[in-house]
Order: C-alpha cells, then sequence, then structure tokens
C-alpha cells in the first residue's frame, strides 16, 4: 500500500485512523445500545440517524482508501481486506440485504470487525494466533478421534438408560467436549454410575487422559508463541547493537582484517563446539 | 525518603515497621470481628476502642513520618504513597464522613491497605503486577471484540427466546464473560439448544476461541514477568561474580594489557557469532 | 519395514496410506451414523453394506501388508502393530464374536483406532505423551496417597452423615477425586459444614495442596516436553547447518589444520569455563 | 545413617524396603475395607488380624533401625523422620489411644503416611514442594489481604440479605475463596444481581484480579522449580562429561601448560563478554 498522491497520504495519516477507529467504535455503541428494548424505543431514530452516519464516514473512508490507488484505482481490489471493506460498506445499499433484517444486523455487526483491519495492533496478534493453529493439526485429530472413541463407548454403555446424554455419537461427542473443560462432569459421573456402578472407570480415564492432552496442546501453543517471540525481540537487539557497534567500533582498519580472520577460525570453532555440545560426539568427530 | 533527622531516623528503623504493620493486622482483625452481630452486640465497645487505638497509632506514625521531612514538613505530600496516607488517616476526622456508617467504614479499609505502602515486598509484587497490565492492552482489546461481537449474535439468535441471558448487548456479554470461566457453559448451551438445535456451533467455537486467547494472555503475562525476574538475577550474579573477581585475578599487571587486547577481539568475534547464530546470514556478512 | 518388493512399494506409496486413512474416516462416519436410531431404521441396509465395504479395503490393505514381507510373511508378525492390525481385522470373521454385538461393535472401533497406525505423525505423539509417563510415577504414588490419607480423615469425619459421598473409602476417594477438577467442591463443602462447622479447613487444605500439585504434575510434564522437542530440533539445525558449511567452507586445506587444533583448545577451554560457571569454582581448578 | 553392623546392613538393603512399602500398602488396603460395612461385617475378625500382622512387621522394621545405631541405639533419635517413626508405631500400645477409637485410627493412618519417609524419590520430591512455599509468603499475603478487602466490601454490599454467603467476614472470604477457584461464581453473581444490579463490576473485578494473580502464583512456583531441575541437571551433565575428558584427554602435557594458560584468558574475555552483554555498558568498561 504505497501511497502516491495526496489521498495515500490522509490514508497514512494519524488522524485518519483515529477517526475511523472512533467512528468505528460509536457504532458498536451505537448497535449496543439499540439491544436495549427501552432505549431502542425511546432513542431509536437517534440511534438509526447515528447508525446512518457512521455509514456514510466509512463511505468517505472507503473512497478516499480508492482514491489512493489512483490513476489505477482497481487494484484496491487485489488486497483481501480491501475487498472485505468494500463489500461489508456497500452491502447496506443492496436492496435485499436492507429489507432483511438479520442480514443487514450481520452487515452491521462486520463493520465492528473492520476494527482488526484498521488497528495494525490487532492484526498481528491474530496472525500470530492463526499461524500458532496448523501446529495443532495432529493433537486436534487425536483429540477428535479420543471423543469419537469414548464417545462410541459411551454411546455403547449408557445410550439406552440416558438417551440426552449418550443417545448417538452426536451427543456423547458433545456431551464429552463439555468434559473436556472439566464442567459438569460430576453430574454426568453420578448419572451414569447409576446406571453401572463401574462407570466411573470410564469418567476418571477421559478426565485423566483429556485434562492432559488439552493442557498439552494449550501450554504447548502458549510457549511455543512465547519462544518466537523472545526469538524475534533478541534477533532485533542483536542486529542493532551489531549495526551500532559497526559505526563507532574502537579497532582501527589494520587491526580489522587481524580480527576478520580470527573471527572466521572462532566462529568455525564454536559451531563445532556447539554441534558437539548438541550431538555428544567425540572430539575428533568435530575437529574434522 | 533520605531522613535527615531523628524522626527519618525511627521511620527507617525495624521496630517502626513492626509496629506499624502489627497495628494494621491489629485493625484488620478488629474490622473483621465487628462484621459478626455477636461479636459486635458483646464486644462492640471494646472494638471501638481498639479501632480508636490504632487509629491513634496511626496518627501518631503519620507525625513521625512528616516530622522526619523537618524543616521542610511540605515535601512529606510530594510521594503519592504519603498524600494516601494522610487522607485515610485524616478523613475519619472530618465530620461528613463520621456520620456516613458507609464512608467510614470504606475509610477504615483503607488504612488496612496501606499494607502494601508499609510492606516494601507488597509493593514491589504489586509494581511488577501492574507492569505486566500494558502488554495486555492490545489483546484486551481483542477479548473484547470477540465478546461484542458473540454478544451480538448471541442477542440475534437467542435473545428473544432468553432474556435473562441475552436480552441485551450487557446481559449476554457478562453471560460470555462467565463462559470464558468455563462456568456454566454446559447450562447455557442447553438452554441454548432447546431454542435452536445448532446452538452447539456457537457455543463450541466460542468456547475453543476464548479458552485458547484467554490461555495466551494469562500465561503469555507470567511467562514474560518470570522471564524478567530471571534476567534481574542473572544480572545481579554476573555484576557480583565479575566484581569479586576483579579483587582477587590470578592474573598480573603485564599480562593484562594483552588480555584486554583479546577480550576487544574475542568479543567482536562472539558478537558477530551471535549475530550469525541469529540471523543465519552469510559468513562474510558478518566478518565485514 | 524395508520394502522387498512391489507390494512393499505399494505399502510405503502415498496413495495406499490416503487410501487407508480415507477407508478408516468413512468407516468411522458410517459408525457414528449408525448410533442415530432414524438413520439406522432407513438407511440400515446402506450402512452395514458400507461397513463390510470398508472391512473388505482392510483385508486388502492386511494381504498387501503382508505380501510385502515376502517370501518371509511370518515376519509381518513380528511387529506388535501389524498384529494388531490383524486381530483387529480377522476377528469379525471368528464366529463367536459375530453373533455378540457389544464385541462386533468394539472389533469396529478398534478398526478406527488403526487411524494411530497408520499415520505416523500420530504415533510420534502418542509415543511423546507415553514417555512423558515415566516421571509421573512418583508424584502419582503422592497424589494417590493425599487423596487416600484425605479420604480416610473424610470419612471419619463425614461418612456417618454424608454417606453417598463419603460412606467408604471408595466413594471418599472418587470424592476427593472430583474435587481435584476443582468441580462441585463448593457442593461438597456446604454439605460438610452443616455437619461439622469446621469442614472448611479440610477442604480448603485439601484445594491448596490438590490444585498445587496437580498444577505441578501437569505443567511439569508439559514444559518437559516441550524442551525435549525444542532440543530436538536444535540438534536437527545444527547438524544441518554444520553439514552445510563443511561442504561450503570458505577456508583453505592450509588454515584447515591450524584451526583444527585451535578448536581443540577453545573448545576444551570452554568445557572449563562453563564447567566453572556452573559449579562456581575456584578458577585453577577448571584449569587443571 | 551410615550402617555400622549387619542390623544397619539389612536397613540398607532392597529387600527391607520392598518388604516395608509392601507392608504399608498391605496395611492401607486393610484400612480401605475397614471403611465397607459389608465388608467389616464379614471379614472384620481376619482384617484385624492383617492390621496386627503389618504392626507386627513395623515393630521389628523399629527394632532392625535401632539395631543398626548399636552400639549407640540412642541416636536414632536425634533424626525427626525416626522420631516420627517411633512415636507412629509405639502410639498403638498407649492404652489411652487403645480405646480411643479415633484416635487410634489416626495413628493408623500416620502408620500409612510412612511411605514418604521409607521411599526416597517421595521424600525428594516433597521437599522440592516444601522448598517452594517461602517464596509464596508475600504473595499469599496479598492475596489474603485481596480476600479481606473483597469480603469487607461484599460484607457492607450484600451482608444483609444474603446472610449465607456474605453474613460476616468469615463467611465471606470463604465464599471469595470458592470464586478463586472460579466455582459457583455466576451462581454468586446473580443472587447478588438480584440485591444490586451493579453487583456484576464487583464480581468481575475479582475474578479478573484473583484468577490473574492466583495463576500468577502457582505458574510462577512451577517454571522456578522446573528451572532449578534442569539446572541441577546441567550441572550433572557438565560435571560428568569434564570428569570422563579430563581422563581420556587427547592432549598431550606439553601443550597443556598453554592451554592452561589460554584457559584463563579466555575465561576472563568470556566473563567479560558476557557481563557486557547483560549489562549493555560500554566496551572500555569491560576491558578495564
Amino acid at each position: 500500500m504505497s501511497p502516491r498522491n495526496a489521498a495515500g497520504r490522509i490514508v497514512d495519516s494519524n488522524p485518519f485512523t483515529v477517526v475511523v477507529v472512533a467512528t468505528i467504535a460509536l457504532n458498536a455503541v451505537v448497535l449496543g445500545l439499540q439491544t436495549y428494548e427501552g432505549v431502542e424505543d425511546r432513542w431509536g431514530r437517534l440511534l438509526d440517524g447515528l447508525n446512518a452516519a457512521c455509514l456514510a464516514v466509512f463511505l468517505v473512508e472507503l473512497g478516499v482508501r480508492i482514491a489512493s490507488y489512483w490513476p489505477r484505482p482497481w487494484l484496491y481490489f487485489r488486497n483481501g481486506w480491501n475487498v472485505f471493506d468494500f463489500v461489508v460498506v456497500v452491502a447496506a445499499f443492496i436492496p435485499g440485504i436492507r429489507q432483511n433484517s438479520t442480514l443487514l444486523r450481520l452487515v452491521r455487526l462486520l463493520r465492528i470487525v473492520r476494527l482488526v483491519r484498521v488497528l495494525p495492533d490487532l492484526r498481528v496478534l491474530l496472525l500470530g494466533v492463526w499461524r500458532s493453529v496448523p501446529p495443532l493439526a495432529s493433537i486436534a485429530a487425536v483429540t477428535v478421534m479420543i471423543l469419537f472413541v469414548y464417545g462410541m463407548v459411551g454411546w455403547v454403555l449408557f445410550g439406552d438408560e440416558l438417551p440426552d446424554q449418550w443417545g448417538n455419537i452426536g451427543r456423547a461427542m458433545l456431551t464429552l467436549f463439555v468434559m473436556l473443560t472439566l464442567e459438569d462432569f460430576p453430574v454426568y459421573m453420578a448419572e451414569a454410575m447409576e446406571v453401572m456402578p463401574w462407570a466411573w472407570v470410564y469418567f476418571v480415564s477421559f478426565i485423566l487422559l483429556a485434562a492432559f492432552i488439552v493442557l498439552n496442546v494449550l501450554i504447548g501453543i502458549v510457549l511455543n508463541s512465547m519462544e518466537e517471540a523472545r526469538e524475534l525481540e533478541r534477533r532485533q537487539a542483536l542486529r542493532d547493537r551489531h549495526g551500532a557497534r559497526g559505526l563507532s567500533g574502537p579497532v582501527d582498519p589494520e587491526a580489522h582484517a587481524h580480527v576478520a580472520e580470527r573471527i572466521v577460525i572462532l566462529r568455525r570453532a564454536l559451531d563445532d563446539l556447539e554441534l558437539e555440545l548438541a550431538l555428544d560426539s567425540d572430539p575428533r568427530d568435530g575437529a574434522r
């Protein structure tokens, strides 16, 4: 998004972002107030007016953003976020949506979600969360499999007597998902133990296994993302220090060549050292 | 708070702190006992007397603290904690507060909170907790936004049938906050599934998202502060060792110059090495 | 499992795994649908047919796997997973199992569990979880002992008045296990406090102790396994870099001998340094 | 506990520990079975006999342990665990205790707790847990203070209308402790919001604050102990490697002196480097 004109400079300016964020916040407050019947009855027209005003601001924002791509405004639509913006703002003018109150509400709600698009911090944060999802694939598969297997067993054991919780695989898996959060687990266990006194084995084993795996997953993800964040910071710090040192080093040029040579030697030696420490290999191996 | 006189030495002395902490503890016990009706009926006058005695001790404490700033006692009020102390202790003598039992209770309670002010450990701890709040700003914004969006959706979906939980955005967000703690989530889900069989998608997705984000936040903060604490300790340890070594080194002065020169070389080499390890850059890059 | 023939190449091929995983997934869906009475009534025959088809695919799979060991097919049974496969697939043809619907269901369910055997990722994951169990032995013993001791005390204190929760050591330990998950703990405490007003000491101490120990265990395991995973990654990265460097190093052979010598010296010096840092020993100690 | 005679060798032998642990386990099973009324009615005499047999084994164990201190058996009582053993085993013969069934049960239960004394792993584990308690002192003080302050506020706000939960400071603090575990928090909040619609501010703020602090504490402890454990392992590994290398080093004696000198230089350089990295100080500072 390299701005090429006056509109581009406006889009990149701080006041523009502040105005847009404030309008989104106002719009959210208005939408929230409309859910209170008393408020809606009394101030409904004012709230509708504010809603329209916010929409007007968003339209102007949209216009400025598109103008910032002048003289090739169609490039605006090459960015997914821009398309999202456009659809959400323009949708309110499509006849079919204006009449359907549920769709209109949805569109209005999506305008609030644009906050993520406007605030770069949120975008970074959500991207970070999003990136931590893929490593979950295999553990999610294990969890679903455990839910399925325990669900089938639960359906066989308690399906006839407790159809509300265990009547089919869907209900059984939902019951087990609830127990993954440890909620209501004593209730389900007590019910099941009336049907079958040994049911506690099923529940206790599930709780131990599930809690174990769930914790493994969640804390694993968190530690992983923390680790990444720290790594980023460390690199940044090193780059900063290296840059600063390079500009104001106390070593004269003559020494420099000597230093450079030794650095190669040292670096290699330390690489090997680290390798050896890690692999616990024979010393001669590393010095090869 | 550099003490300049006898009062200052008293303020900094151990017995002074012990007496003040003990008085605060006694005052807390008295306030606690006053909440028991039987005790209040029987020993009410004694408890009132003890309360007054504690207040007297606090007045003396206040006097000594102000005196420690002699000959410029007004400097006492330049410290926020001191102002808090003064207000809390003196407030009991303002006529309007004496008559209003709720205000009086509040003032008495704030005298207990002075414990934080008196015990340096607590102050450090709370400052640490306080410092860990700012990094939360953006994730708090995300959480509020998620609560808002899910709250609006919940209001649209269940608002008419379940007004107690989803009747307006305020109630819906409170319900969702409760579910953030995983409490009562099966209850709300069961209610909603009677209204709309597919409601479980809404609840399960919220639980997964919310639990994920909440855990991210809390553990992130904790790890961060742990990291900071460990970093502090490590620096302290290094500084201690360096200081001790500097005084009793086995290397004579002549060797010292040579050592110093090599240190510069080594340090630079290791800096580069670390940079290279971190950036995975080309070796020539680092040796530049 | 080094494939020696055409069957072996098929077993190791991607399409083979995809087909088997897809069949397992289809089989799981079929088994799940059979738990819905409406679906079973209407589509029962189709589902039975699909079940049979899945079984046929598994039989073919089994045949190919065994054929991959040709000309010594009996070696197939030297691997525990293979035996599991064989038993689970062939069991459906044993007369006693075909007639017993519960056993048949169990066998069908175990065919789904074969997913773990087919997907290597899951196998690695479960092995990791499995390896984290042994370090738990001693803490599990402590937890059981705490449950036993608190269970006995609870039985003595509340056994007569609240037989449902505390009537014998089994029930008392189950109640305490439920409280380990913090579920229903206020309910049990309220009941017990009606019997004995000081019961809260028992419950609060148990909660503090149990939550503390449980958290210790779970987070301990998780951190441990994270640490192991990171260590593995680090070694892999080092090995990769070392290998790559070794092939394209900028240092000529003559310098190499010199480098190797210095590496020995440096490595030793750093080993000692690290040892000294760790043991805080006297310098002369390390230089010995 | 350096064994000086045959009894000492027995005490240190594996079979001795196995027999004692097995007897304790048997005793635990017997005590557990005695809590089942049906079992007690039918097999009561057998269980009493087994109890007596276990006690006999413990008496023999006690005798052997004391004998291992021969010829100065009184030294046995210098160890706290030994005194605990003695009291627990001998108490069963004190007339007052034999008659009092509750005391007798307690003594029998304490015999099970001796498991900790017999298994060294458990002892190490519990010592570790015990050592992690002191750093909790100040945060425990903060938590108690928060409970007290919130309890007083809760008593003022809801004490009259909801005496069961908030009737006095004790009940209010117990209610808040329950909410620390997040249990029943929606119930208390719903009750309080009927009394006072704005009560949710009180509850939501408490939950945020409390959950935050509790997590801080627990995870902090856990990370701390993990760190300590890893540090111990690392030192052990270093010591092992250093010892092994020292015995079979490939460097000849002549090179050794040279190496030692360079080690001093290197170590110092790296110390400084680490210090500089940590303190971000000026380079000349470190090279002084």
